[in-house]
């Protein structure tokens, strides 16, 4: 016997087919049942009469509990109010296995999101977070894709590394036979070398922060797709990331309609990035900040009024905070770009801006919607003798670090690249609240199971 | 100024372009220099007359070291001899970086493949490495399109897992804020709760295993693409690994010729992927090592006298031994795949086969020339209650598994599926002699640098 997926059901129309999956969702009365099936490919109702189907059957139906595995054979009629055009006429009904008390039931509200991520493993079949999981994998190819036909290779970096390059308060430690080792928290100066070799390449795995902080915005294992480019500057740099950002959201629009709709997804919000990003500097960045200030003070919004309090902590020559962030990703539509932050606030590896060698030539992609920072790039000293300046400005220990001095001692060349982390690209695509939801099995300082 | 890259120089025959990249080898007398020149697309070769350049670039060139960065302008021309068609009259010469005593001298023998993996940053600009590499981001990309192109959904598996179900003797343990963690061995447990939810799933990520062995064939760190399918039985599953397998070789036969040629791999060992592979039962396969026992005492190949030592070295029932492996897949011009091993010797969630629940529908695929094997896969057992009985007498803590136990309360169905691991795969597409040389930055246990 062959089975139809269910995404296929439409190429059925007036034939009698079988579908296989689970029993969603129920209704109906003593003449009547309604049942919605999935089979992982989408979700159809099959009705079925009295008449339709034997009493034993019938009265199967009548008393299935969600989530049972069942096989249906049934007529594809046409159905303008379907989803997906079509509904099935069920003739017969076999229960593979027969579900009680299923723990996630739809028309109960469920205690809270830690109660469903303990669930996760169930918790992935119902809509939602099927519809985030389903463009999460599409975003994942579209990346890929858009690496492969640009000539990109493929340059896979180690999750064991000797040691990081920033900050260690955040790395994961662990005992690897007699010595130790640490898991990655970016692939970029393994993607140099790599750049180096084969002129384009991008690294894209898992990497680990041990973030001790609680925010819907933090995972402590998450994925990285980290181009690096051979005699890429700054501009490349963001030509780039603008390319790839609009070809993955372009092909999320295109390609996973259904799931945007069931997630309620305002796509108008998503359409801008077909147009160019802005791009603005830091210095222009704090400008413009100083007059929202002024104009949040004065707004009788108070959430502009709560804005303009953290607007410019920081001061001038400092990073930018997330209200910051939040208060110029508002005056535009799509994503902006910001470029040329402060030396002293950036990775030892950036390079300093010619025409002001206080600032360096890098770039934050800020998301809109408040999801914030999705891409931070650069390009990368290239010159040997600074270089050597940095690390000892930073004091990180030659032994660790001069495998990647030798890169500049034999054919430096300029060129950068950016990181764009996979989870916060696909929460701004379907709008979640937290970046948890856009991982199959999220892990944050409190959870690593199931 | 536009910059060509070398893929593309046969487009621009008879046109004057600028290339950019590094000195990859230099030969040349008083009046003509040959300088082979790479950009990670491709090499060329840019021939200097004395006539050509200036006299400064001619002394340039003339002294130029490896790996220097340059820029070079020159005629495109059709060259028979060149294995990209086409060679360089080179015009103008621009050294970024004048290099000198570059480490991997490629006319001198290098002292062994350690000293060359502490200079894996560099080394991977070499041809050899160079080619392997760029075959095994081919091969990536080819399993990718493979399972997105079947409608499969990508569904990432976590690194940090509460704890495993196999053998805990090759976990790593990683301290997890004031918990523990260990770092995932296979995807496989959560890839089953994807396949219940999408039908088709594919996990594809780095796993890791604290291999104290130091063999050619073990990596503590190495990426597994593992399918998993609602509805699949054993048969579904060696279709599947066949299909994926043959598609995977097909891609780089026809995308990698190059990489190849250079590699000097016999395609001709590789063209027989496009029949059907061989499928042989366990206990066939143990009468048939009888019979190649006596064939190889008897053989005046010392190498075939040696392997008939260790062949069936184990007991029937047992698992088979690397000798055993290698005999029957010497049967054969393509991967064999061996099925229906004895239960004792597999894991717990493999379900037992109905006609003879001593041996289970599990399936091993190995590949020829001696690679062993390269995917392992199985129906999973979907019953509950001989899940259960399986978990205890496994002594397997139920509180570590009770989630994927929920699998088979909640609407189970027959399911399977494998994992490949990728560096077996793409050594044998290679013809490596040592797994660790498919992988970009190699960790064995006593490798975690650079």
């Amino acid at each position: 016997m062959a089975f139809v997926e269910i995404r296929d059901l439409h190429k059925h129309i007036g034939q009698t087919v079988d579908v296989r999956g689970w029993l969603y969702n129920k209704r109906g009365s003593g003449k009547i049942q309604f049942l919605q099936i999935r089979d992982g490919t989408g979700f159809v109702q099959a009705v079925m009469g009295k008449q339709d189907a034997t009493e034993a059957e019938f009265l199967a139906a009548s008393g299935l509990g969600i989530e049972s595995s069942i096989e249906v054979a049934g007529e594809v009629r046409e159905d303008k109010r379907s989803p997906i055009g079509v509904e099935l006429t069920c003739r017969r009904l076999k229960v593979l296995q027969e579900v009680k008390d299923y723990p996630i039931q739809i028309t109960k509200d469920v205690p809270n999101i830690d109660w469903l991520l303990d669930r996760r493993h169930l918790w992935v079949r119902s809509r939602k977070p099927h519809a985030i999981l389903k463009v999460r994998s599409e975003a994942v190819q579209a990346i890929r894709d858009f690496y492969y036909q640009n000539g990109f290779v493929l340059f896979d970096a180690p999750v064991f590394t000797p040691a990081s390059c920033e900050g260690t308060s955040t790395l994961f430690e662990v005992p690897y036979f007699d010595e130790k080792a640490y898991l990655t928290q970016s692939g970029q100066l393994y993607g140099e070398s790599g750049a180096m070799a084969f002129g384009k390449v991008v690294v894209f795995g898992p990497t680990f922060r041990a973030e001790k902080s609680k925010t819907r915005r933090h995972l402590t294992e998450f994925w990285m797709v980290e181009p690096e480019v051979a005699f890429l500057e700054l501009d490349g740099i963001m030509d780039l990331a603008e390319s790839q950002i609009r070809f993955v959201v372009q092909r999320c629009l295109e390609r996973c309609k259904e799931e945007l709709k069931t997630l309620e997804r305002d796509i108008s919000r998503l359409e801008p990035v077909a147009k160019p990003f802005p791009r603005i500097s830091y210095k222009d960045a704090q400008k413009r900040l100083v007059e929202l200030k002024a104009e949040f003070e004065k707004s009788a919004d108070p959430d502009k009024q709560k804005l303009a309090k953290d607007i410019l902590k920081n001061g001038l020559g400092d990073d930018m905070g997330a209200a910051d962030e939040t208060a110029i990703s508002m005056q535009y539509d799509r994503p902006v770009m910001i470029h040329r932050y402060p030396a002293a606030v950036k990775a030892f590896y950036m390079k300093r801006d010619p025409a002001d060698p206080e600032y360096v030539l890098g770039v934050d992609v800020i998301a809109p919607e408040g999801v914030g920072e999705i891409v931070g790039g650069a390009q990368r000293e290239d010159d040997l003798e600074v270089l050597l300046a940095r690390i000892r400005e930073h004091n990180i220990p030659m032994e660790s670090i001069d495998w990647y001095v030798d890169l500049r001692r034999f054919g430096t060349v300029p060129h950068g690249g950016f990181g764009m982390g996979v989870e916060r690209c696909v929460q701004w695509i379907c709008g979640c609240e937290h970046v948890r939801e856009t991982i199959p099995f999220p892990r944050t300082i409190y959870r690593t199971k199931p």
